[in-house]
C-alpha cells in the first residue's frame, strides 16, 4: 500500500457477519473478571444464532461464565491485512452459558478442534443477542 | 498438522512479551461500555512500558478513556497460526489515558500509520500494569 491509502468502515448485515465469523476459527472471548476487563484467544464454531467456545485458557472463564448463568461476554474474530490493513471485524455481545447437557458437549467438542492438552475443558455457548460487523474498504486518497 | 498434535502453554517473561507485541501493528482494545463488554481492533506502537493506540473506531473508545483518565482497559495481541494452532497472544491490563499534550499526541501520530479518512484521531497510552505473555507450543501427542 501507499502511506496515502486510507480506509473507510462499511457496516456488515447480521447474517454476512456470522458468515464471516464461520470462516475462520480462531476469535477472542472478552469478559469481566475481578472488575477487570479480561480478553482471551479460543477457538470457535458458528451454529445458527449462537457461537460456541471451547474454553481452555484457564479457570477465569470458567469462574465467570460458569457460575452465572446468562453472564454477558463480548466475542470478536478478524481477519485484517498486516499489510493493508484491509480486512473485516465482527463483534457478538450475548449471554454465554457452559452446556451441561453431556450429550450436547460431545457433540460440538467434535466441532472444535482441541487446542491444549491440559486443562479444563468447558464447552461454552454465545448467544448472539448483538453482532457489529464492518469492513475496513479503501477508499481514494 | 496431524489431529493428535497438542499444545502447551509456555508463559512468557515480561520484556519478551512487550518485543513480540512490538513485532506486529495490529491488536483489540478491551473495555467496558454501558456495563457491557467492548473489543475494537486497532494498532499500536509499543514504547517502553506503554502502548500507544490510536482510536478511530469509534465515540466508545473516547467516551471511556476521554472522561476518565486513568480507567482500566485491556489489550490483545496474537500471532497464531489458524492451521496449526502454534503462535503467541499478549494481553496487557493497565490504565489507559488520553494524551492531550499536542506535542506528544503528534509525535506519536507519526509512529502509528492512520486506518480511517473520518473519524475522530484520539492518541491512548495505555500503561502496561500487568502484562500476561504466552506461547502456544507444540507437545508430543
Amino acid at each position: 500500500m501507499t502511506m496515502t491509502a486510507l480506509r473507510r468502515l462499511e457496516a456488515l448485515p447480521r447474517a454476512e457477519s456470522l458468515r464471516l465469523l464461520s470462516t475462520v476459527s480462531l476469535g477472542r472471548l472478552v469478559f469481566t473478571h475481578l472488575a477487570l476487563p479480561a480478553i482471551r484467544p479460543v477457538n470457535h464454531a458458528v451454529t445458527g444464532d449462537q457461537i460456541i467456545i471451547r474454553a481452555y485458557l484457564g479457570v477465569a472463564i470458567s469462574a465467570v461464565v460458569g457460575d452465572r448463568s446468562g453472564t454477558v461476554v463480548a466475542y470478536e474474530a478478524d481477519l485484517i491485512d498486516p499489510d493493508t490493513h484491509l480486512g473485516w471485524s465482527v463483534i457478538i455481545v450475548g449471554r454465554a452459558t457452559r452446556l451441561t447437557d453431556p450429550a450436547e458437549a460431545a457433540r460440538y467438542r467434535e466441532l472444535l478442534r482441541p487446542w491444549l492438552v491440559d486443562g479444563r475443558d468447558d464447552i461454552i455457548a454465545i448467544q448472539a443477542d448483538m453482532v457489529d460487523g464492518f469492513r475496513l474498504v479503501e477508499t481514494p486518497a
